[in-house]
């Protein structure tokens, strides 16, 4: 084990790491590059009783983590015993951190799936319309959205209901709806609308699974990247294993500097397909502060919509391995013990993880070039 | 639901979108940007008996959406009793827009999957020749090529069906075949030859499946990004069932700028990973201007090549989904109930849709960063 | 087949490819773009009684192809009868080509699965440490490793076995372990050490896998990018076919520019996503220059982990079809007759190929825009 030579430089001597991991850290955000806290649980290098989750979460002053989440019907006008989750609080106003973009709150997306309606028909009216969303402590996206929000509210039903959509478009750019789930012409159903106008359609989700919903007017990648999305959850008339549900819609942001507080998206940013943040329901690391809680022993199972637009979701959870994942229409096609699967811009599918160890388990896109940009949450399983 | 504080600028604000939608997408344009109409039937706001289809193809003068495209034997010295698709009519001049590159006219790649052979015996003569190819009404490209176009010709056989081929090289530079669907030594059967000489070789193709071939000479990146892929479409002994089928091949365009009217292939571009068009068959967006028809109430079987040579193909059709998806070879693995599906470069994957509505369907690349670049097309249903 | 306008010029004409291969590959490289031999076998144009895969070593003073490479056990103070590869010699001095890095030789990373041990119990003794490893005849880079090479030692245990681990830092910088292979909670198990410091852990692997290993320090895009990853494969309880096993890691490394003859890993440029090499087992084209070999009839299974951080793996064998790729955990899920299958970043999958042809086979990976910069090797079948 003699070495008559002169070593080489260490990787550390090179890029003058500094021992205290603090200092690295600041040196590493020196770069220019925001380094989120992969797992928090997995960084911390001291004892701690205090759980990383909760330390993130009073940090930022963001609300506790067993406190619900406000669920506003986002639809007055339509029969909303089910199916749609939460709308941005935009007039909810609280102190930011953005000069001039102060009335945006920032709100957690709960990602629980919402209960099936008692009906077999689902009434939704949905609008299109422009909307300033706090998606981090420091940043604030002028968006073109449904409902408000991005992504848009959940929507839930099974095979085979009837579902009766309107869109109305309070916006000065013409938009459209573009339902996976649908089979249907979309030529009529998924045509553009002028402000003002509404266009109407009625379809029957054929089969079982997480699809995304999007703005198909054109150009679609603007539309897409600019926060028209979210997922229809479709569960088969065969109820799947009981399961703690939830659902992600990963996306990706491309952003112009701030304006007025404000940053709009970026389309030529978005034909380079270097994102600035990547996400989990429309917020960067949310659910590192806030995590996504189940007790020991349950299913959890994550309905994954890819809104891209451009990039796949490589899906993963750390500590844990998928017990299933639904290739096809759920249950059909289920493969067994995967680390890792990636969904397609475009796409869903549906994971299941069995929670049978307590701990906190980050979920992560691994694809980490663009994943560490905020497609990381933490799942908290408690005993 | 009041708001004390003053509002934040919308996003159209920012980008100063007009309210009228043919000035918005000028200012698009204005970004540089190519906007490809997505779907055309998704993004018309006026009622119109007229489809956008047919209007898309009188306006640029396409040939009819019903008239018969050229089906050339492409190798008169074979024996050409199937399996052959269409070959560019180099010599059928037509005026271009392109100064110096009006030799060049624009053809529709036909889709349709060529017959079978009524032999078990495929003898296959292709020629790697130079030529210019108009992909659009302002772009023609100089391109390395199988038999003059690109893609090459399709090939159609069966599992077990004996294909005996040779490669003889027309151009200055070296090349060679590689076909997916054989089992062979590549070191002898796909190796390299230079200007007036041939390669021959004899292979049974083992699997079902939609299959690339492409030139295999070293830098490979460089000869399947110049135009030297194609798709061999293997079916298997016991037939599927009864459909309209169809070949795509996904492939990417990294141009260099026009000199003399055409732009050659750009080699560090490649390396970029950013390209200028993503295609279907070739040629951006030319199943929006010439789309394919089917009849209500067929199963459309979609062969999807994924020649690449670098992303994915998020394969959709909006407003249906798939009734199967084959991950082996067919009919093996089949999953059911599909939005979307990617397919690796260098892969294929079989992909039926139920026709059972009516309608304008867009099938895309649902990774719309590339997928909007071109490869976007129209399945017509037509009652 | 009259043509009276003119010509248009032709791609060789507007990058004036020279007609002499040497000097068109001569004119490729002033491109400033590496070039590597696509298939040696597939790229050569003229008879040689020589292997292409002979030649390329001799050139480069590789070692003779049937030549054992080194297998160290790298752990001395743990059980070492079974499951770990070799490690780097890192002090056996060799003549570099890199002044100020002589000291580190370059070897082959022997993709051998390591046979499984006779007990049930493995104890593993990893340390996180700086080393230079010389991944080709001309770069050497300053990384941080497990057990001082890239990818770290690959481990082999079955469904059930006990993994009792313990990682030693002896970097300056915190890291840490995560087995994808382990279920257990990442917080207590997964938590980075600081520098002089060890965690334990056991886990118990549930499924049966190719499975990634890898520090989860934050930024793990930069723990990750800088050579921290390796493979733990699981073989199921009931034993697999007979088959020679192989194990592959894909991983992209972003370069900085050479200080004191040694390259840094460059973070900004990990968050360009556009990799100066990609590559198996750590090393640019490795198996060109000394392939795997394997006897005619024998089948191949190869356990593929791809540690990105961020593309795809398009895995793709010239001349071959996959016999067998088991989307779940094997023998689970298995598709048949497949070209091309893509393995997720942070993902493993298990491959399969009936070597009944003998021949140079080249496997890639077929996303060439970045897989044409290292992963690519050549499985020779001998008869």
């Amino acid at each position: 084990m003699t070495d008559p030579l002169p070593q080489p430089p260490r990787l550390s001597d090179l890029i003058t790491v500094p021992t205290d991991r603090r200092a690295f850290l600041a040196k590493a955000s020196a770069f220019g590059i925001a380094l989120p806290a992969l797992a928090a649980g997995c960084s911390r290098t001291e004892p701690d009783a205090r759980s990383a989750a909760d330390k993130a979460a009073s940090a930022t002053g963001a609300s506790a983590p067993h406190a619900s989440p406000t669920h506003l019907p986002s639809n007055p006008d339509s029969r909303l015993d089910s199916s749609l989750n939460h709308v941005a609080p935009l007039s909810s106003a609280a102190p930011g951190t953005v000069p001039g973009a102060q009335a945006t709150a920032f709100h957690r997306y709960d990602p629980a799936l919402p209960p099936l309606s008692s009906s077999s028909t689902l009434k939704l009216h949905f609008h299109a319309r422009e909307a300033s969303v706090r998606i981090s402590d420091d940043t604030v996206v002028a968006a073109w959205t449904f409902e408000g929000d991005l992504p848009g509210p959940i929507v839930h039903c099974r095979v085979g209901d009837t579902v009766e959509f309107t869109l109305t478009n309070e916006s000065a750019v013409p938009h459209s709806m573009d339902f996976h789930a649908a089979q249907i012409d979309p030529k009529q159903a998924f045509r553009s609308v002028v402000k003002g106008a509404s266009v109407s359609y009625t379809f029957k989700p054929k089969y079982a699974g997480a699809f995304m919903y999007h703005c198909g007017t054109a150009p679609v990648l603007m539309h897409i990247g600019s926060g028209m999305y979210g997922a229809i959850i479709v569960s088969p008339r065969e109820p799947l294993p009981a399961a703690r549900e939830f659902v992600l819609v990963q996306s990706e942001f491309y952003l112009s500097d701030a304006s007025q507080g404000v940053r709009a998206f970026d389309y030529p940013k978005m034909l380079s397909t270097l994102p600035d943040f990547v996400t989990f329901n429309g917020r960067p690391n949310q659910y590192i502060k806030d995590p996504i809680r189940v007790k020991v022993g349950e299913r959890v199972r994550f309905w994954l919509v890819n809104a891209g637009p451009t990039h796949p979701c490589n899906f993963h959870v750390v500590g844990e391995q998928f017990d299933t994942v639904y290739l096809g229409a759920p249950p059909g096609s289920a493969i067994r013990g995967v680390q890792t699967w990636d969904v397609a811009p475009g796409g869903g599918m549906c994971f299941e993880v069995l929670c049978d160890v307590p701990g906190e388990f980050p979920f992560v896109n691994h694809g980490f070039g663009h994943g560490q940009k905020g497609s990381i949450g933490i799942l908290v399983v408690e005993s």
